[in-house]
């Protein structure tokens, strides 16, 4: 099926039904979609988290915004962004770039300088500002892959970012949690919001066109 | 064809052939995907205004990273955000929202009151910083739509939001841009990234499972 058609199917899911779980298959394309995603400068500033353990889940429920959704879902990504850029992250990226594409090392070497004098001069708050939005593109394109595979899906940010980091110890891998997305099948009787029209500003009103 | 494998078709197009243009009904396409993206409680913070105005692009060319692509690309779509949150703003959603769904007016009040609080309260530098994430959203879904379709596109940070704002008279509209997409269709020859192996950390560096 289409994207757009996709788009049009999925909602925020508001219920899940406990008893049905997620095949690896499906959570490896949604996953996927994310690593995939492009980046600013192709550094893939983020990483994804795959929280299917009921503990951890539990754990966190009662921090969320929607602690039934947390325990009934079948599995929870975290999108979490680089706590803050350095020049190893850099130059790691980019040695692989060149490696896989059979380039000189050092082929880039005048635009890592420009990311590393531009990046390296700012506070960590400001370098994750920045690594935080790439990772809404990885997030945006998970959200796409599981509608395309009619996985239901919620995307979050109702969380206590600190809480998640700790309890998934993503502080010590250098990363901060951004955003969540559940993901499951719809206990359609739970689910006030299943049988909602889907509302969006009208085209008119959302583009503007200079011919 | 599937979103896995048009996100492997797509890269970030360098050069554009610029006799080629993009028909209306894919741009249309292309930005109903950014429309019909989710966004953090519903509000839609962004919006997308569509160049294809010539005189408007080599105006804004000297400004940005790669003025050829600004040049002879088809359309640039800026997405720009909310430059903050108002009362106003988050009425005029639920009240559409409450209206479209045939519900009570004030049906989610305590809700749009829960986020007044907290945004409202917020620096409008701290409401642009949440707004123009969501931004990033609709830009994802756009860049795959554009990949299903077989449109080249290019995500572009590099350039300077200030003069891109003045350019089209955003902030009169309470807008901030925040991204770019060039649209177009590539000029093989002069494209040094089109043969270009796609690289991307490896799925064991990229996700990590808590089972």
């Amino acid at each position: 099926m289409a994207l757009l058609d996709d788009l049009q199917w999925r909602y925020a899911t508001k219920a899940y039904d406990p008893t049905k779980k997620v095949s690896q298959e499906d959570v490896d394309k949604i996953v996927e979609a994310a690593r995939l995603a492009p980046t600013s400068s192709g550094l893939q500033q983020f990483r994804v988290l795959v929280v299917s353990n009921q503990e951890i889940k539990e754990k966190l429920a009662p921090k969320v915004l929607n602690p039934e959704v947390m325990v009934d879902c079948s599995h929870v990504l975290v999108f979490a962004a680089w706590d803050r850029y350095t020049e190893e992250r850099i130059d790691a990226i980019y040695d692989r770039t060149t490696e896989e594409r059979g380039l000189p090392q050092g082929r880039f070497s005048s635009y890592t300088d420009k990311l590393k004098e531009m990046y390296l001069n700012q506070s960590a708050e400001e370098n994750f500002d920045h690594t935080a939005r790439q990772s809404y593109i990885g997030f945006a394109l998970s959200i796409a892959q599981a509608a395309e595979l009619k996985v239901d899906a919620t995307p979050a940010e109702g969380f206590d970012p600190a809480l998640v980091d700790e309890a998934l110890g993503l502080r010590e891998k250098g990363l901060r949690s951004v955003t969540l997305l559940y993901l499951g099948y719809r206990a359609k009787e739970g689910d006030w919001l299943a049988s909602m029209k889907k509302v969006r500003n009208p085209k008119e009103e959302f583009v503007t066109e200079y011919k």
